[in-house]
């Protein structure tokens, strides 16, 4: 199943939310579908939607071609600037999202003595070449991931992850995700336990689908089983994914992924995050000043259209929580592997890499 | 809403499956009738079930009386102690159903001497007598667990319970819920946060329910929202019930329990647990003795009639699992409280209070 595809002028995208059920697509033909596809989680994964995002700004291009044949490039300009920011506004954890806006609109910017239509050519194979782009952000960092991973034990694996950080969460084979199948393609990998990840369970209806349809033995568990389950199954690490990593190594992810590094640490157990470097936030030093996503009390208090509390009982719903660096081993990136992230490591890592 | 009520030779018991949604109740005029409301989870709770199992044994009782008017009081008791060890069957891991089966038991082997007719008498005034202990047993728990919260902090606390140590756990207020219903007349509760507990859900079935309808102020949460709100919410204390507790003090709880303990250790936040002395069983010195029950993986893989992954995804389902005395700081019962649960502390309790 293709997450997310640019077709004739169109995105097509996978509906997660239907999913496994329904494999049902969206097309999406005008940039507010793409921003309102964001907000549903229709597309999701920190890496995905900074895709589906540029993908977005191509389409807003040519809405404003279409609208106005003879729109002056500062008008333009101006417009795709204007809708930048409420797509940028569709989902305000996840940085991938933010950096894909912001490199559209720097090649936007740059661009300011051609024509509105030359600009839209050029963001329209820049949303292209981001999509491959990030598939080999996928495979590289699956590879160092892996790579690290088997330095420690010559046995097969069992590894806990939380949500879904896999193909469906990006253009590629994932990163968490990614580093589960390049372990699985060495025959390294004994289980992967899945936490279902409530509220939207993406764990459930994701990650033990993705695994499965790859033949890489997975068991689904609810979230409050994952303590159990490293205390009784010998899990040999943790992999989750991102979606944002602030100066100091401090990282967002999906709700739940901080308790599950408390866990790992009690039983010993390396946490490691799996993430292309546009995840990280440099401008932030911790993970204090990440804002935090609230969503819908009826995730919580629904699930599909089954109610399963009260419909007036008070919820909270934060859609993602951060872990804090201590808790993390590593990050494994395109880069390389970023071992015991804080703010000296991460700085010198960048530096080495002569990135950000 | 009445968890249990014993009327006319019938047990009716309010089907918990069915709450919030619907309210309805199953009424049970054979012994099998009430094992089957307890496998299914119509009645859960460790106390619950207990007294369910005590009245369920009536039930067979009456039935041995009518299918059989002349018979033999050997044949009579040799028939229960059969029946008893099939109730005893239907869940494995809460010692309270095993307890009250072998009060009812005892009860009957001391009466050899007795007619059926005069034997199944008593055995009803004995599960009446046992219901109504219990409601005496969760009052006076309570107010030792509240008194003993309450010389900590001048201030009203926020609580995180998991699953539902309510009144739909037990014949009384609850235990859990019991010292939070404590709190709460006194003016002394905050907030409290109820996990959802999946898969079965009991938290925002009924637990948000029960604190709903009695007006104390309650936030649903998923269960890997737990962590989040310890870090962010200032949560006092957590309060858990019990299904077994053995004698160095591990005790076995609704899955997730463990985790939640390990959550509330890494924040700084006393863990306790309130459970009468019938949760503990001293045959066993710690948890890895206690079975766990494994339920159908369908638990997990559905939500009611909702599918959530793919039929045939491989599922762990521990409906329990156990936490270690280590990481609970007083076990609240009738008797008073238990400091510090370990071999030591729980021999020197129950050698002063003169049980067991």
């Amino acid at each position: 199943m293709d997450t997310m595809r640019w077709k004739d002028g169109s995105l097509i995208l996978l509906d997660q939310t239907k999913l496994p059920v329904k494999m049902m697509y969206i097309t999406c033909t005008r940039w507010n579908e793409v921003r309102d596809a964001i907000r549903i989680l229709a597309v999701r994964g920190a890496p995905a939607i900074g895709v589906a995002a540029a993908y977005g700004m191509v389409l807003a291009a040519y809405e404003l071609l279409k609208n106005n044949h003879t729109i002056t490039t500062s008008d333009y300009i101006a417009d795709l600037q204007r809708i930048s920011k409420k797509m940028d506004a569709a989902r305000p954890t996840a940085v991938n999202l933010h950096w894909a806006l912001s490199q559209v609109m720097t090649t936007v910017n740059h661009m300011t003595a051609a024509t509105a239509w030359e600009i839209t050519k050029v963001l329209e194979k820049q949303a292209i070449a981001m999509q491959h782009e990030d598939v080999s952000i996928n495979t590289a960092l699956s590879t160092y991931g892996a790579d690290e991973l088997l330095k420690y034990t010559n046995k097969p694996l069992t590894i806990l992850t939380h949500c879904n950080a896999g193909a469906l969460a990006t253009a590629g084979v994932g990163t968490a995700l990614g580093v589960i199948r390049a372990l699985h393609k060495k025959n390294r990998i004994r289980m992967v336990y899945a936490d279902e990840t409530r509220p939207l369970l993406q764990g459930a209806r994701l990650t033990a689908t993705e695994l499965m349809s790859d033949g890489i033995p997975v068991t689904l568990i609810t979230d409050n089983m994952a303590a159990w389950v490293m205390k009784t199954k010998g899990v040999d690490a943790v992999i989750v994914g991102a979606d944002r990593i602030t100066g100091n190594g401090d990282t967002a992810n999906k709700i739940g992924t901080y308790g599950v590094s408390l866990l790992a640490r009690a039983h010993h157990i390396p946490f490691y995050v799996a993430a292309p470097v546009s995840t990280f936030d440099l401008t932030l030093k911790t993970g204090t000043e990440i804002p935090i996503e609230e969503r819908n009390p009826d995730e919580v208090r629904c699930i599909g259209e089954v109610a399963i509390s009260l419909k007036n009982a008070s919820v909270f719903n934060p859609a993602f929580d951060v872990t804090p660096h201590e808790n993390i081993k590593a990050i494994f990136t395109e880069l390389g592997v970023l071992q015991n992230p804080d703010s000296y490591t991460i700085s010198k890592f960048f530096k080495q890499k002569e990135v950000l």
